[in-house]
């Protein structure tokens, strides 16, 4: 099970704010057997989106959205949606009806009204923190972008998701450039086809170290390929890792 | 002068590494009025790389890749750029200088050789971190994934970047939810059209606010827009914002 994240916001690319969506939902798909295997961050812009969700909806299994949901002029997300998916826009009486519990007499105004505004055949997502809620069209789920609400709605979206073989990770750090290593990490990946072996420099207390990550679907292949690579470096220092 | 960027690495999209290159990126390319426009995380495959850098190089001003130009098997960006532009891959002899210069005899193992392959036609952009050069093809410039060697990359590529019109920004901090300056925002959004205009929410000191932010080419449009929306929110607290 593939997924795809589409975050949308002028503000993530101008460097203003720094996006913390990408890594919460990798490692959440992680836990239940979907990968996030392609992001794009592209501007608020509808015939930007329209395109980006086309291409996506058709090559992986689940695409997210984050952001372009809210009551200002620069909310485009919905409406591109529809577009996207060539629908109307059009007020969803069940996130009328939750935002009309929530807000007092007089207060759901034009601008809060813009949030029940959803494509025809929507599906609603329950928003526990704001209540204004996401939709999920087919494949594709939009989200917030505030991360706290796009947490709480990815909970919301767990009912419509598949899971899939769950990728299990091992972790090896050594006291050495990844470059000492380079020639066992080339030959241990090129004998355990199934484990994604990646390579990761850091440096600490002043020192070069390297962090070597297995992936797999196969716990025997991850447990073997990790006692290999154990056996192959312990004559690094890997203490205080 | 429209930039994108690709992130390369398997380690963002699992989730295991927060990216840091793009925020980094988007405000060092507005200062020399660059526009980062577009960005996609992908994975680790020759295939999607060769496929994403055609795809952006023609489409953007500029491209900047991070990721995939170490010493170790998982590291696959050159060759993929190499690739992409039908050349081969060669031994760059300006970055086997300064590799012979960095390592000691004996110390240039074939791991560390890799850093010095590159596709022909490749002008090398100075690393003064650690050494090994990024460089760049055409409008691609390929830059390391480590944050502190990308940053010192970015100032041995400036060089090579024509500067474009710088975009200036200013923003107002209201203790309001957003949805009460929603309509607002339209109005000003609609009169200053060279103006872009942004609404964020915040929550702070547990009050909801917004941050309002206009950015513009135009410093005449900018300051108009600025001084006018400070006198329509007039009414709402901005202290402590």
């Amino acid at each position: 099970m593939k997924a795809s994240l589409i975050i949308i916001g002028n503000e993530i690319l101008s460097g203003r704010t720094q996006d913390k969506n990408l890594s919460y939902l990798a490692n959440w798909l992680n836990e239940i057997g979907i990968q996030l295997t392609e992001v794009r961050v592209i501007r608020d812009e509808e015939d930007v989106i329209v395109e980006t969700v086309n291409h996506l909806r058709k090559t992986y299994d689940y695409v997210f959205t984050t952001g372009g949901i809210g009551p200002t002029h620069d909310d485009i997300t919905s409406e591109s949606i529809a577009k996207a998916f060539s629908v109307d826009l059009e007020i969803n009486q069940g996130a009328l009806s939750i935002l009309k519990e929530y807000y007092k007499d007089g207060e759901l105004t034009e601008a809060r009204m813009k949030m029940t505004k959803m494509p025809v055949g929507s599906e609603l997502i329950e928003n526990p923190v704001s209540r204004a809620p996401g939709f999920k069209m087919d494949n594709v789920f939009v989200l917030a972008g505030i991360p706290g609400i796009m947490q709480g709605m990815l909970e919301g979206a767990r009912q419509f998701l598949k899971k899939g073989d769950v990728v299990k990770s091992k972790s090896v750090d050594i006291f050495t450039p990844e470059s000492n290593v380079a020639e066992i990490l080339t030959n241990l990946q090129a004998k355990y086809s199934s484990v994604e072996i990646g390579s990761y420099p850091f440096s600490k207390e002043n020192r070069f170290g390297t962090s070597i990550v297995m992936r797999s679907t196969s716990d025997d292949q991850l447990s073997k390929c990790d006692t290999e690579l154990k056996e192959l470096v312990k004559n690094y220092d890997t203490k205080h890792c």
